[in-house]
């Protein structure tokens, strides 16, 4: 989200609203469940029900790590990528990034009285969305570079972590890292064990995204691809300093996942989850791909245990995805039917 | 070397010029010991010699991997950084890169014939390095544009793969790939064995380093950083590709390197080997941080068997390093001192 929000500032608005959804929880578990789960060697899907789609996933594993296999893939070449905002966890009502944007500047506050009659913090501080997303995409951008830039990678990271743990989802009341998918947490594990390399492909910020994925789903920062800030290499004091300038340098959403891909992997994947438009061309480069190819869209269809949106939502858009995905082969998960478990907080 | 040539333009001349430099080859055998090496999980330092500087090596390995010592450091945290050109492979007469950017201007002369009258393709078909050279940075790009745009990196990744099958030094009439150092290919298998992953972060074009470091280092793509060109999503007949476009994106040399490892590995390293002032940067920031850290600097000093150069020279210039090494703690490597083997491809 440094920032996947070209095409969604016109959501601003209704992120930052923070409608009361209705999300009905029966969890008390911590999320130290899905913590376990990430670190199994003998992963299994067993928050995925029984099914065409379930056996969609198990299949294309078994016959790609089969060597007597036509399909078979070697071990090198096992990449598995996954957008991370509505395909590893919640991403309702608001991005989860936006909502540790607002945070951070009602934290900081305090330290900028000038804010109280600059825009875009006067409004956002008022409260004002609409008036927030009516200034376009500099607003944003001002609020990305004075909550991200100015630290060091390391310090973003702890700030993340230290709000990861305080903060509250507005409607659920769950830490935001307990509302990791726990199947998904499974299907990461589950590919691992089986020779899969997994990476996250986010609209993200990639610093934000790597302060909590190797706790939340077992993956280190190095196979986080996100959008980027501009770093800058300083001498601070006599000591070498790498600090974010919180300028934007790359949008990684829609077409700039699989140019992410072939920047920082320099592999086409094998395998591609998503859950949005935001997704299509990383799914449609990767099953473009000779060979035995997966892609697998995540479809919000259980309003009564997490959100019902698709074609008609301001975050996590899914039209083209679901016109397209038949013709393309693509497996698309239904999650009221498919999933037996949403979040990773569980009974 | 897409490119770290900010600085180096002016080495083209000597670059091209390929200056018979006299090297003593004794080896017969092929570079499948390296690859052995590099696959090897009871990887020792065999290459080295008994002293200060393996010993210096060998302790800090220790120290951070003894669950015991006040130095250790969680698998976690293990990475480990390294130069390429003249750290992991030879560099003189001239960067690798640069001797394949010439040998395709030339098999691409056939389709170009506007190259014989336009530069600066005309100079470098007659041989005038020197004319190349003078035309600056903007004829360096050209000369990337024109023989490495236009292709998938799958497609670039296949090209680079078969020069190097047949291009040989020109004085030591060995393949490219059998100029790795023994040593350094040791060094990465000692380090992956005790849990640290080892990262390419080179001044180098980030597509060709992968097209031979997994072969050559046992290192996956998505563990190389390196210069990048810019890559275009592209919908060619209906399939999703994505093109290198041969425009510079980031040049990974100097500061840089820490900016690319912040970006990339989102960790600072616990390791840095390098051999030139374009490493200064890393080794200053990999050795600021907190706990255990090493910096190692590779020292050309074997006229005999390789090439003696540092603070005067135009490929891998060694100055500052020297100079700061002692108060900074660097571990700096004499190869005519230290090293048993210099290449690959050994007796």
């Amino acid at each position: 989200m440094i920032m996947g929000f070209r095409l969604r500032i016109v959501a601003a608005a209704s992120l930052l609203c923070a409608a009361a959804i209705p999300v009905l929880m029966t969890g008390c578990a911590t999320a130290r469940d899905s913590r376990a789960v990430a670190r199994s060697s003998s992963a299994r899907l067993d928050s995925w029900r029984e099914g065409a789609t379930r056996t969609a996933i198990e299949s294309f594993v078994a016959r790609t790590t089969d060597p007597s296999s036509p399909d078979f893939v070697p071990e090198a070449e096992r990449i598995a990528v996954f957008d991370n905002d509505g395909a590893l966890w919640a991403e309702q009502p608001m991005y989860v990034q936006l909502a540790f944007i607002v945070d951070r500047v009602k934290a900081l506050r305090a330290a900028h009285p000038e804010w109280e009659s600059t825009e875009p913090f006067a409004s956002l501080l008022k409260g004002d969305a609409k008036a927030v997303a009516a200034q376009g995409q500099h607003a944003l951008v001002a609020l990305v570079a004075a909550t991200h830039g100015g630290m060091t990678d390391e310090e973003f990271r702890a700030t993340v972590r230290a709000w990861l743990a305080t903060a509250r989802h507005p409607t659920t009341g769950l830490r935001y890292d307990e509302m990791v998918y726990r199947p998904m947490v499974e299907v990461l594990a589950y590919l691992r064990a089986r020779g899969y390399r997994t990476f996250i492909v986010s609209g993200g910020g990639v610093d934000f995204v790597r302060a909590f994925a190797s706790e939340a789903y077992g993956i280190p920062g190095d196979q986080v691809i996100g959008s980027t800030a501009k770093y800058r290499y300083e001498v601070r004091d006599g000591v070498a300093t790498v600090v974010k300038t919180g300028e934007i340098d790359f949008v990684d959403d829609g077409a700039g996942k699989p140019v992410g891909i072939a920047s920082r992997i320099g592999m086409r994947p094998r395998i591609a989850f998503g859950n949005s438009d935001g997704d299509f061309e990383m799914l449609a480069w990767t099953t473009a791909g000779q060979g035995a190819r997966l892609g697998v869209l995540i479809h919000h269809t259980d309003a009564a245990r997490e959100w019902a949106y698709d074609r008609s939502s301001h975050i996590g858009k899914l039209s083209r995805g679901l016109d397209e995905a038949p013709a393309r082969g693509w497996v698309v998960v239904d999650m009221a039917r498919d999933w037996a478990e949403i979040f990773a907080k569980v009974q």
